[in-house]
């Protein structure tokens, strides 16, 4: 796992291939690609943008470095031409993006690429990698903090995560939505989010007996003592908690949370409530995980189970329900002319794009007009300028402040899409001006 | 994205604050954990080992850095004297693992790990990480192979692979399981993985005319001439491939194939192919893509489609319809003594492991026992020696052998197995030795 996850050749082969193209024909003019996702998965919605601070983050690191180059011409399948072309490459094009945290819909562009056609293309596949991984997961993890909106909701999924950089884009992507923290420790070190952890089955194992091992984790962790109490028996466990706390109040130590990891977490949850409240331990909170996600976290709490926090793991890393987007990076100009994709089923909009939205009383979102980049209206636009000839136009924003503005756009989010069912859709209605624009475009080439 | 994806610190907090109990409690003794998956996929009828050789180079690599140590110390969440340890701490314990491409079912444990309690413990979460996403697409690419074993599959999926680190797992995972290879160059350049490409929607849409696009792609790409005919109608576009087949003559240049990627591909490609046999393009060959899969592939295949290859994205690197397996890393020994989790519906068998596999004429697959890896038996061991005191018992094996061992294993397949249908379990039978101590643990822990 020595690879560079930041090369630039981690990019489909037909990039270089049609650069290679472009660079032969001297295709150098201004394109303008647009990302957007092409239908909403079935169980969503909403999507909530997510990834952009990365994605600039590739686009100002773009370049190829020398081991690069030296491959690419060991593989003897480009000329030395188009080599040193690639040595000279770096991006220097103008980027238009909706900012972290934005809630959006089905066809509406939430980035926009100005930039000579070789280099708007040659981003396409990372780019796409950067977004999709990061809307998708916060595109889930909004709907888990939307049913737990006062519980401590914590991701819980690196292990299975796909992948490192998976496991990264869950715990920033999760905090972004909502989520307390992580337990994935590299998340805190890179990105400053909160981390979280208790202890796992196998200390409990290693210890000959349950309450030996809940006494030494107290002693070690006497700041963050959440005690795992299913591995052998839930209730048993409670009364083991109940038992040491005498032990534990001696040392100064309070017993902070248990946490129940499997078996029927509702009538647990009460049982252990119970124990632990009969027991002294009133301020004992109860944290749950285990294949859990926005449907039984929202049962739960709906029966009243009293849990206090949950932790989220497989279903939130992978966004289980729905594990991909149908996102894509189109070609909407190329030297002033708005171009169109026709394809059965994978028809686009023509041209550079703007979406304006519409508030209802009470700051809620009522409805979205996607028009023409140069169609000015009275709505709030949805894409702003993000970077100039290859560099921000500001700096990054904090993670806490893409936090309170992914907060804020939750807020206003009409009821109905609220709920973790399938809603009727949110209106996104077409201008006239794109109609006309699409309808000319046609004419022009067909 | 500049964080290292090979950072001690891509793990949980709670192994962290494990280790720490542990070492406060001088826990040194020998661990044996074990990797399994609990339950199969209602979609799956085996899994497809694969991860190993990366997993062995992270323990290999295992040890904290001077800026992980003291970033680690900056949190004040750990005594100076435990940093000091972590700084000395690197893996030296034993695995005992079945080679990348084998097949494996529930609850038999592919890999084990016999090593101090602290370091069988940290590595944990990281394991697992590498281990599932490797595992999880081989086992779907395989499904792929299976249903077209005479085609050209190539992995497709990185734009939409969860990150960077899931795309090459997904490059890697499906070659080893028989794909042809990969879009993704970086798989190439790391792994030696063939990669293949054509050309993209957008390159014709930056041409004012299909034609001009597809010869400036022939002459650009005199060897490898894909065309993409898709991108306003498709049978429209197998007219121009042909009509353009007398210029390219003259170049010598030799139209490979071409690329269909929307429509009804099943129609299209008997239309496609009807048009360029009669234009006498009898030799270009028609590649599909699309949202595929096994199932769509097999629908296509079996209704006769004219189809030579498959270029497989999303729903491969993606294994959209088993995102994740329930895969785990438990411990099953401490200090001599084995050990057995009983949570509900989470209960595991305790010990070290081996899982003996039987034949039946032809070869096949009969049947498995799980027994204690003390018990000798004359059926095929799944798990062997792969590292002894942290270091590798023999030199990674090539991918080309991880991939003819694999074939070998798939061939090996039950015939029900290879149904991409649900098929009756594999039979995996538990020996009296397994049942017996798990019977004796019960007894002295409970």
């Amino acid at each position: 796992m020595a690879y560079a996850t930041n090369s630039v050749l981690l990019t489909d082969l037909y990039q270089l291939s049609m650069l290679n193209g472009y660079v032969q024909q001297g295709m150098h003019d201004e394109a303008v690609f647009e990302f957007f996702v092409r239908r909403l998965p079935e169980k969503r919605n909403f999507l909530l943008a997510c990834g952009l601070e990365l994605a600039l983050d590739f686009l100002e690191g773009f370049g190829f470095t020398e081991a690069e180059l030296e491959w690419m011409a060991s593989t003897e399948r480009f000329s030395p031409q188009f080599i040193d072309y690639l040595s000279t490459l770096s991006f220097t094009g103008d980027v238009y993006a909706a900012p972290e945290g934005t809630v959006f819909f089905a066809d509406e562009p939430i980035l926009r690429v100005v930039a000579p056609l070789p280099q708007a293309q040659i981003i396409e596949s990372r780019l796409i990698n950067i977004l999709h991984v990061h809307t998708l997961i916060a595109s889930k993890a909004a709907r888990c903090v939307m049913v737990a909106p006062d519980k401590l909701l914590v991701d819980f999924g690196m292990r299975r995560a796909h992948g490192a950089e998976a496991a990264m884009a869950a715990a920033r992507a999760s905090y972004i939505a909502g989520f307390a923290g992580t337990a994935t420790v590299l998340a805190e070190k890179e990105f400053g989010i909160p981390s979280f952890g208790t202890m796992a089955h196998s200390f409990v194992q290693a210890h000959d007996s349950e309450t030996e091992s809940f006494f030494d984790f107290a002693r070690s962790q006497p700041n963050n003592t959440v005690l795992l109490i299913d591995t052998y028996d839930t209730e048993a466990g409670a009364h083991k908690v109940v038992e040491l706390k005498p032990r534990l109040d001696e040392l100064g130590i309070a017993i902070k949370g248990v946490r129940l990891d499997s078996g029927d977490l509702d009538a647990l949850s009460r049982r252990v409530r119970r124990i632990l409240d009969e027991g002294g331990c009133e301020r004992t909170a109860i944290f749950c995980s285990g294949n859990l996600d926005e449907y039984s976290i929202h049962r739960l709490l709906s029966a009243g189970a009293p849990v206090d926090g949950f932790g989220i793991g497989t279903r939130l890393d992978i966004s289980e329900d729905a594990p991909s987007l149908d996102c894509v990076y189109k070609l909407q100009a190329y030297a002033g002319r708005p171009r169109r994709k026709r394809s059965t089923g994978k028809a686009t909009w023509p041209g550079s794009k703007q979406v304006y939205r519409y508030e209802a009383s009470g700051g809620f979102f009522s409805h979205d007009v996607l028009t023409t980049a140069d169609d000015t209206r009275d709505g709030e636009p949805l894409v702003e300028a993000v970077m100039k000839g290859g560099r921000r136009t500001a700096p990054s924003p904090s993670l806490e402040r893409i936090r309170e503005r992914t907060a804020e756009q939750l807020a206003r989010l009409p009821e109905p899409l609220r709920s973790i069912d399938k809603a009727p859709a949110y209106e996104v209605n077409v201008s006239e001006q794109m109609k006309a624009l699409a309808a000319r475009v046609d004419r022009e080439f067909f």
